[in-house]
């Protein structure tokens, strides 16, 4: 933008406005009326009067730059809201409404305004798409760019989505299509002679996903689940962490498994097996739960249709000592491992 | 220690471990029992049952190897237990309990084990100590190592101290003594020629800090205090935010301003000022608070006895009007610049 303009302006930085004028403009911005918020931004902490009759669910996530996102491929907005998507993940998958959140950012003292506000505007949009206000934080400086954020959600009481709920016997269930958020990292790391009009919905899928918040709450209200978790690592980790947490095994039918008609492109053309993106592929934030077979009707008839989000039934909960299996097309039966992100990999 | 050894063995890292061994190890170390923690790590988010008649306060702070602290200066141990203390001061600050706390830390991967474990007892000993358990948070890569926490905390309705409700007349106190954690870490910055015996106290008071809890409790369950102010970026910074909350000015008196003797004969054998450290040095954790007249001889008399902490008056809230103000031992009349620490400070 600079060489367009007459001339040449420095850009506002965090450095240049100080960090109390950078808190200023930013309480300034997240002014919103959330009549369970008594104080907001401006204190020691913030106060909120929680909604009786509820417990509340507490969850975080850290995002650090050149970790968990390049800003080569992400924007500042879309990085804004895909933090906050990612922690109202967690209290959908808790069958929780977002309520408050607190968020620390840690800045290079040279990292514009601007940028710093697009970021805060993404959290901002994306918190009230589902309830969640922006009430207080932290803001320091560091060598590269590191976010975090701290989420309450409440819940009815007793009637939150634990993942040590299921039983044998229960019915495996996912949200949406599987492995898309990956491949579209995938294509975002390898740009050369892609299709663009495949690559751009799992770009998008990748980019800006979509916390499952009405899906947890109708099996939370409803008591439809006995048991869920988000996909956030694969779900081949995840299926281990409810399996080890409700201590049972698991079958997964692979022909079950969904998989976008992008994915299928994607991979057809590049050479490459959707089903590494589908089960190890991580960041999908589907939600992965149990549905006892009293209740897999009713939910497979009418959870999509009040929430809009398609489910597909991909295997069972089985003993623990029969092992957690994955039953191929051809019908073999091989044990599926955990192959999700471990942020310590031993590459 | 390796060298002492008959065989050398190589010591056990997150990386060795793995993020999910690390996991299983941090939830097995923080097994405690508070009755309202329905659920704690091993979910999507912890679940607890915030007390009825109460509000809740919420409060975040992270802290970045090589800006808030080297470990050429502090151990992890101290640093976990500082890092739970910086939280529960704002929890004080508010006069709040405080009861959950999620931690999110960036490590690089070859962080030694023994060092992340003793982070954590540091952490978790300063929560118990004061009432919060940690309940969750989240595991990440870096190439240095950040800590957030993010700490709740409860308060009788109604009851929560804020910055905004000084009124002009009301005395200004603080706890303690002032100045002393920063020239603590003066001392360690500069470690040749220095009188052990003097520096010992001030490094402490750096190292690990005390929340002021029992003081924080005693003036909101009372009512005793109409505003208040954790003191961690100095004394000159946080009556700016007092002021600016309460839309009024304050008149401080030099010799009222609580010294100890410890910085008095370091800033004596150093040619420094003490001054500086008092009004502008930062990470003393004292409170700064106001108290109407008609209740000042009760928490004078009162609060110190009841909870083992000296209170200091130093000056009044005078309109905004007339500004924040420094009277010197000599009477005159200086105006009180913030000059506490900007974490993007233009250097």
């Amino acid at each position: 933008m600079a060489d367009t303009q007459p001339k040449k302006t420095k850009p506002e930085t965090i450095k240049s406005i100080g960090e109390f004028g950078f808190i200023e403009k930013i309480r300034e911005s997240l002014k919103t009326k959330n009549s369970s918020v008594i104080s907001g931004i401006g204190d020691d902490a913030a106060i909120f009067k929680p909604a009786s009759g509820h417990e509340l669910v507490f969850t975080t996530d850290m995002l650090v730059e050149g970790r968990h996102f390049d800003f080569k491929l992400i924007t500042p907005w879309q990085l804004g809201a895909k933090t906050m998507a990612v922690n109202i993940s967690d209290c959908a998958a808790m069958g929780a409404k977002p309520t408050v959140a607190v968020v620390s950012i840690g800045l290079p003292k040279d990292y514009p305004m601007s940028d710093v506000e697009a970021f805060y505007e993404g959290m901002k949009g994306m918190g009230e798409a589902f309830g969640a206000q922006i009430v207080g934080g932290d803001t320091v400086g560091s060598d590269n760019f590191v976010v975090n954020i701290a989420l309450i959600g409440e819940v009815e009481s007793g009637k939150a989505l634990r993942r040590n709920g299921a039983k044998a016997g229960d019915a495996l269930l996912v949200t949406g299509n599987l492995g898309d958020s990956s491949a579209g990292l995938h294509a975002l790391q390898h740009p050369s002679a892609k299709n663009k009009d495949i690559t751009a919905a799992l770009i998008k899928r990748h980019l800006t996903p979509t916390p499952r918040f009405t899906v947890g709450r109708a099996l939370s209200t409803k008591r439809l689940a006995t048991a869920a978790i988000d996909i956030s690592d694969g779900l081949s980790s995840e299926i281990h962490h409810l399996c080890d947490e409700s201590k049972l095994g698991a079958e997964i039918h692979e022909e079950a498994l969904p998989i976008s008609s992008s994915l299928k492109a994607y991979c057809e053309a590049e050479g490459l097996n959707p089903l590494d993106f589908v089960l190890s592929g991580g960041e999908d934030y589907e939600l992965l739960f149990t549905v006892p077979l009293t209740h897999i009707s009713q939910v497979i008839q009418k959870v999509p249709a009040e929430t809009g989000t398609p489910l597909k039934s991909i295997g069972r909960m089985v003993p623990a000592a029969k092992g957690i299996t994955l039953i191929t097309r051809k019908g073999e039966r091989i044990p599926l491992k955990a192959k999700g992100f471990d942020h310590f990999a031993k590459k």
